[in-house]
């Protein structure tokens, strides 16, 4: 089964700020420990801080016949059409992530352009959110 | 360990309603499955179509020393700030789920009154989405 | 024919507060007068402050084969996503009634969470709302 | 009993469009049968697509000494200041009713300017709408 | 000095209705008595209820060369983007009048299309707002 | 084919006002030249201030086998519901124009009640905007 | 003179929960230590979690003929049409109290349905806004 | 006839500023022009920045029995409660005027506290408003 | 204990004005009588319709060690950040009063910009709820 | 005449996904069957995902001397200040196309920041939106 | 070069409150340490509590041939149409500052009814602020 | 001190377009006077139209261990949560500044999504905001 994870602006970063909170492990450490823990899982793993590769990596992935995609669009959720009609326009399923809960944070972080269009979503875990969502793609 | 399930109103009809999309089985069938599937975990189910029976529950749940509530609000997701101070006022960690994305529907279940105080959310994977609440609580 | 009557909060106060009004008789007297009237109708009656109550009521309706309901929610017109879920749900025909015509009054009862999945609504004639609703059910 | 019905724009193509929502009776045929039912009324009928003449018409049916009117203000329901300042200005009881259930269409049709002046209101029951309308006149 | 003085829905009702309030004078009568009092002036009056008829006379106005418009929109006032454009699109200098004071009443009446294309605004002086309106266009 | 032209209310102010923006062409002149260089059209044309008219004037055009509408509807664009439900009501396919862009002018304009039941919509162009509603058309 | 304080949802859970804020008197121990000082007041209370058990309990207390009503509606203050028509309808003054302060809390918190109909508001006293609101019943 | 003219903040400026468009004559010599051409008033008049200033004279001219008041509250129009709060309190009737129409500027001057206690407005017709309101009080 | 109670804009007018409402008794005289009746606090009273001296009498208040201020802000209450800074900069605790109950009264009384910063508020009990508040500070 | 054609998000995916809706021709086989049809134009084309592309896009055809540029901004339109700031900023005419109607849409399409900034807009015409906006630019 | 600062409400009290955030410079203080620094410019300061009395600051300013004033409004920032139409009927040149950033803070702080008529706005850098402000009107 | 300056979308265009209120010097001309006028300064320049390459750009200066950043991002600043969690996340400290003063201009431009996270905000000065910025990082 191959699942394609996709992070938006900013989540490059972990690891490296706000450690405390988030902990010193960065993506790229965790998504390997993902893949060594869900080893019937195909993953790969993308991240940009440009909404438009985000949205040509949405459609990339519907033809290269991803079973799943993982996205977690960061910033991008509260203010992207051009996401929403990437998610809207493929076949692939789309399972929103957020490692923290958008709603228990600024008023401008509750409305999601995104959500509607996903297959689920599934936010608040912290980076346990990622997991989680390969749980949903399990037969 | 012991969790509790907590589903609002409306949701003893699964089964018998719209069979085609939510399928014939009803919440207690899945719920043996459900417990069958997760033997490591005590599971306890409480349903009820009055708000402030939901808020008593979740307080019980408290004192009886839970480790974790899975909250299905229903149609209080929206409306309730009277469930909203419960889950804040107790210590168990409430995880909302929804059987559908409320994000795909009418535009009044854009808005969670319940959301910012739980410790994540899981919607759209059916129920499925039970099973993925019962995983967040996996060590 | 057989019609269920379900009226919410504080309608059981009819006819003991501002009788200037509403007139000095009580839902059950006129309930009893009702019922004389339409002899072709076997009605029931049933009053509850409690939402939650009101939508058990509206399913075990549907299961006892009811031909149609008359639902007056009070207060609850305005702020119930779960009556709405209740009446959505459930096969019965419901017309929802009110005594008084609420785009008359306060803004807050100008929206209706419940019209919109209801057959119809019949608002504004007093008592008389109630035998218009059962006027709609004959053939 | 003398009792007018009035009827806003686009009404007069019922019977001649989407037949098999409305079915294949125009309102004049449906007007026929009505008086035939209701032998004790004197009924009459006017409609209009101009705004300004169904304020008029509300004026001089005060004049002639109407019992009633019975109004279906169609698309001016939403936006009319003028017809509800005509309604509030004559002594003749005016019934609104709706063919459709406007809480289930579009956001737009959810405010009326008109019902707040009326004696009341009856809407979704289809053309059945009139008759239960010129009940809500019987003594 | 030519004025048009020109009134929209419903004010063709005055003297009949609400006397109490408005007196028994209909706006005929009194339009006779302003004619008297101002005799530099040559008054012309029309009403009618119908929004279009409104825009065509102002239209004319501007070509029959009046040296000024009075307009009492009536209801159009909150709601008719056609009847602002006909007072900007004129060079005859147009003063909006009002009887009531609509920021005394309703909220949907504090809004109005029509003031901010017009020379001035006079409201709230019962029948003697026209006079004033005639006096605005005193040398 | 048959093209009906149905313009809104001050339309027939075109080449008397603001000469320096519009010209000094009326839309009748242009119509003319219009008709001559669209030859393998038939056009007819219609114009009124009253927005019932409009509504009118619209069924109509369906009832005699029209092939298409170019509906400038002036000021009624942003206010009448009677006018999207003629529009939705009838089978010919209706092309909104307008001379100016509406979303560079007041607020007000910024919201259209037509253009979600039109065929499309086409503004900006001046008069030429007629033109290429014609050119939509053509096969 | 007697008095009925009403507790709203989660107002049980004082002295058991947040202690370092509210204490650790839970209310019945307050509700003595009140009695006591106050023995000119015969006092009674009444908790629940049930929006409609309020209701109940705001009916009641008008034909039990006490002189004064506490109310506490917690939650419901901000959501609850019915708990707002229950006041209204009944004759005895009913106060309403908080023991925080809701216009320094969220949003959501800043607008109550049952304040417009009280008698008055204490709030932001914490407990001691009861003894302030049984003040206010003194002669 | 005695009537206070009472001008809040920033008409002192008057003829000092933008005299292209106000022209160069001060508010005090338009106010003894004015005191000449109404030789039947005796006229008084206040200006002050400060809005309780305002309120102050506001009460005063109430107990000094003026027959009128003509109030141009300047910026204060649109957001002081307490200069309403006096109008409404005081016997006197007040005449709201300004010299411009506040219709015709920025969006946050369409809005106005104080229109609605007033007895009228006249607003548009530059410094002839002030005359326009004498007139107003005019037996 | 030195108490300080700061009146706002229109208050002095208690006593001369609507006396059928709030009775002939100046607030002057209340404050006396309301010496006399706690004559364990020291009182003192202030009272300006101007709003930067209630900001200025707030920081003075402070530096003089009151115990305490009983504020009724008036129609400032309502519209200034001014107020609430300086509550929220001052070390004395602020009681906010109100004579009557804002939220009976208009819309634009319902939202309060000082009560957040306040340690509570009475508001609805008449002149007596300046009593309570004194009461508040009462160990 | 050079004309430039701009294409926003997702619009590569044109003729490969929901192709019983838009067709199985991809745009370029469009641009090409365009190019044919127009030999008076030499036509040019750009897509790209990435709003910053866009947006240079547009002020690079601004230096190349393009004649005109077409625009479908995708999801783009509804959000981006960025690509109005740049329409804006050049001197060549921009025309907005759509191949649907954003107005039949979603509510959040019936916005648009760029359309306010654009010669004009064409939209609602499938494909055919491109040929018409061609048209436009024709002498 | 002559500058003029002008303080709002609450700004008297620097140095003397919050002293871990502000520091205990008082600003009278800080402006000797300004006047020092800056030697070419002629400094002059004036604070206010009171609304008006800053408005007829910024008029005498521009009388007194100030070349430029620093304003900071405090409270009335955010709600004072009297402030900005003094700045705008004035010649003299005022820049907008603000000790700390607004738009970090509550959401009645987010809006600005002055900024838009000053030349320029500097927050958020301490009583720095005043520094920059100053700096821009260096040649 | 290592600043470094980042320039959002269309800030490329300087000194090419609107040269007679931007004048014809282009920000590279004007980069360089900037550096010889604070050489004290190390100064980096960076331009990109591209929202994600700003966002990236703002987390390398971090990295880089520039002392702070000044950020104009120009359209982005009004829609951007991509850019302001960038800002958020990193330690350089970062002053936003404007050309223009984006209050004086559309609405849209009045919110803004990054001032609240940034250290302070200087808008207005025309190119001269760039280096007041610099100032305040001054020590």
């Amino acid at each position: 089964m191959k699942i394609l994870i996709i992070n938006g602006p900013n989540l490059n970063l972990l690891g490296s700020r706000e450690t405390d909170i988030y902990g010193d492990m960065s993506f790229d450490e965790f998504f390997e420990d993902l893949q060594e823990a869900y080893i019937d899982f195909q993953l790969s793993y993308f991240q940009s801080n440009i909404e438009g590769e985000l949205v040509t990596k949405l459609q990339e992935a519907d033809k290269k016949k991803f079973n799943g995609i993982i996205l977690n669009a960061g910033g991008y959720t509260h203010t992207s059409v051009a996401l929403r009609d990437a998610v809207a326009a493929i076949k692939t399923p789309v399972v929103e992530v957020h490692i923290s809960n958008p709603m228990s944070r600024e008023e401008f972080r509750h409305t999601s352009l995104i959500t509607g269009v996903c297959k689920g979503i599934i936010a608040g875990f912290g980076l346990e959110s990622y997991a989680l969502a390969l749980d949903s793609f399990l037969p």
